[in-house]
């Protein structure tokens, strides 16, 4: 199975994509996670870019916060699916993250998930390697009856006990 | 090779659409456009999706403006990769679809593009499908190059003739 | 009477949408509070909406986040009015939700209340089911007017204590 | 049958509202148009409201743009639901509008419908006074039925001709 | 000397417009503040506004967030010119209150302060009303004085201990 | 009677700020109108504006387009009330003149109306001069009742010829 | 003299972006105009970057639209000051370019102009190359007298004819 | 060398404008930083602006947040490169200030930085003084290098001991 190349500019970014290899290791999809700055190592991005498909991987995620560069940056290098997390961060909340990350030009497309869906990502890229495998198509389907299973059990703990009891519960 | 399914809720989504289309149809991937709608033909939609893995389709682009639903509602219902269009109309041009389409829930991930960036979720589609198709990741290889020289015959063209003789001349 | 379905795709937006609950509750409203999502559950929604008509309710409340599909996806599944509650939450603090939950194409409104305003919801709701009771206009005539009175006896307060005194009182 | 009051502030609305009294007599509701200012004819919209029920109505929509108040100050006269519909003007696009009408305090709800949505409230309206007559919801199943129709329509014609006859054909 | 009648809709908004008063106060401007709402008690409004001018004043102040209606319909009852304040509430954040209050149509005019700017809007209600008031102004000018005193106290305090001791001494 | 120095930075905003001399010439408010820009020659602002008390003005209105400081800077250099006009213009249509213009620091106001709001930004410098002018004021009555006689007649030729003869009529 | 590099992305951006040359032409100072994109040549871009500092360039322009990335891409191969041009483009008319280029993080800026500033680019560029260059130093003063004298000459005309005058007169 | 103006109009910025102090302490460039306020004290902005060249100062770098004008005020005194530096304050976290900075007219730039970028300013302030200092620009080379090295220390701290244990670590 082809892995996932998961890459962020900052450690300070790391808190929120850890998210992304939490989905591919529920999933049992390999994957490597490196810091590599579009700005401030732009040769190790390019480096790591352009030998992300002879070293096996089928997806790439970047995160990034700010003037976001980093998705569109490894977009330009590979014709390999680039996902985008744009990361909340400083004054404008990700709303620049996601511009930055989602309105690229014609000719290289950036996958963008939600702000901080760093989780969704890790789906995202777990459905792109799958599209060829089956297996992991079924964990895929299996990770979806257990979310539809969560709900289901939430509401009938709220059919049985009320609002007032449902909200009185410690948290899971 | 898998297919791509495209999916919009408007025919008047349709001069935009058009773009995945013809991406997908210079690279040689196979695909189908319909009009379904999430409002309008929940049915529908639901058939479509359900039936979209075994129909052989490796990935589905879905274009919506405003409220723009349809990508989330088909990524509730299938395992494989949706690619979201925002599409521009109406007084927030297009800011509205941007956010419903993007900002999904935690484990139903929709992969976004541009405003009214279908060309771009054509050439998604096809790197997704091309992650286990040597010959199609070889045909993005092709474009991207082609792309560069396209580049590279406009700056000799102003290098050649200035910015007065370039602004002078027709249109391609 | 007829009576009011509350519908929320999460428990994290129970604390919130127990305002619509609490609004219907002091106006003597029939209701029932359910946990169904639009992404992970979609045919429970399916299935709770395609009842609401014959199961006596008269206006449906949904309440959602982010790219909140769910008031949406119910507004195409019947003919009774539904009230959209967009909830704020993550980077974007409720606007992706408001313009997930307004910008409604035409054929399917959905009848937005503020960001979090899910006591106005019910309020709506109760103004719905009372275009043909009396009784209930009546009981929300009332609640109007001691709104009304709230507000003379603060000011009251204030023009015979001034600010000061009103700023140090503790809050009721 | 109730029937439903459409106030708009000033005969430059007139274009964009006539969309409501349209979806209303399609769908066989009484209704009445009237130009009354929330700043301008303070007291003729007073009146107006006052007299709402009285004379019959079941619903008010109204229509502002800007600083768009005329929705607010009538739910604050009445217990009738209270429909505004923003309107796109000026330098904002009606994001102001939607601002200023759809974040309305605890206690005064408006139900709000997307941008220039004057059908969609008098689709809505018709939902609302439908609740209690079985005739009227029939008719709005219909209206969904024949949407749902259209859009198959538009579907088959498509797959029919393809994208490129579909874009070439002149516009019904 | 005309004096300055401050209102707001909640007494959840009195600490924030406690600046209007403080202003005023300090100026020497005879004022009063009421609670007043134009959704909860639009009668009361209505009777406060029909009043002022008679009772002396020469300016109102009006704060509200949220759909702030407030300044705009006291500002349809009267030719005092009136001044309002956008109160920070909320998710928006007094973006919505901006809207709601500064982008009033051809005919009445709102004079607009910063977001939570009471203070402000009590020194414009003392320019207005020292137009013809060369006492007042003369207040005025002193304390635009006052205020470029402190800010050449603080840079000579700057210049002599440098950043670090500025910073590391207590607030003021 | 004081007059209104009405000043714009480039004669650009001519076209829009004309409305402010409009609304004063109506109602017969002695005014001057002069270019002046704060960013290509504030000398010349600050000698207007220093000397604008003396030469008998009683309220300044300036209108600005994209980082718009003309009013601010205005506001800096006299105790005269004075008032800005948002002008729209560049990408960004007003919005950043508005962030410009209304977010004053403490101490110094700027009374903001609408984006290209000018003709109010006339009316309030009208009602500021006729704080201490009751004929003045009897002229703003009058137009306000005019302006109600307006839509009171719209209203009538509404009644009388319904929607579809009132659209079609010429544009008065 | 040190000269001036501008670079842009695409074609389309060439008519905004002669605003730089423009300014630099009349400045005296020497500049190239080249088309390299950071998504479609980034190894162009990278080589021109490097070899800027060695080829006498001391400044870059650079002009993107929509995932702006050209500026912060070149910043981050240089110590040269890089002087960022948002291009207004697509939807959402360079609010995303402008987040895109100014809110990079720390350690390597962009000098951020105005949405389509490209002319006020070329003078920041000059007043840096001027930092050691009294002749264009002086070039640039009397570039501002200019601009004073234009608004003086517009001012006198406007005294001179009035407002009505001014506006019928031909475009200059 | 020539040094580097940094000022602000309130000591409230102080917190955040020290990054740019510290940039250019690191780089070794001289350096003063004062409080002068664009509408408190404008004469005292205008008296330091106008000494700055023949004071030596190469750069000039201002700080302000809401209605930010005090980057605008100061470039239009200057030839110098003028920096500004927005701050995020109050409701609308800097966007203001982003707007009332960078949107500066045709004519007059200001080279603006990220939302509170204050070391960045620095930073840019450094590479405009090393145009012609060599030694300066061997320093600014040396800074990426060391920018360029923490990440790959980072990288191959992650790569040695995993996600957890670098969660874990405490905070350097």
């Amino acid at each position: 199975m082809r892995g996932v190349l998961i890459v962020m500019g900052s450690d300070s970014d790391l808190k929120t994509m850890k998210g992304a290899a939490d989905a591919l290791a529920e999933l049992g999809v390999p994957h490597q996670v490196r810091i590599a700055s579009a700005h401030r190592t732009p040769e190790k991005v390019a480096g790591l870019v352009a030998a992300a498909e002879a070293d096996g991987y089928g997806a790439i995620i970047a995160g990034a916060g700010g003037a976001a560069h980093l998705p569109g940056v490894i977009a330009a290098g590979t014709s390999l699916p680039v996902i985008g997390v744009p990361i909340a961060s400083g004054a404008l909340h990700g709303m620049d993250a996601l511009h930055a990350i989602v309105q690229m030009p014609k000719g290289i497309p950036v996958a963008t998930v939600a702000i901080d869906g760093a989780y969704n990502a890790g789906l995202l890229a777990a459905q792109i390697i799958g599209v060829d495998d089956a297996g992991l198509r079924a964990r895929l389907a299996d990770y979806r009856r257990a979310l539809a299973e969560q709900v289901e059990a939430k509401d009938r703990r709220l059919q049985e006990g009320g609002i007032g009891a449902y909200l009185a519960q410690p948290k899971a």
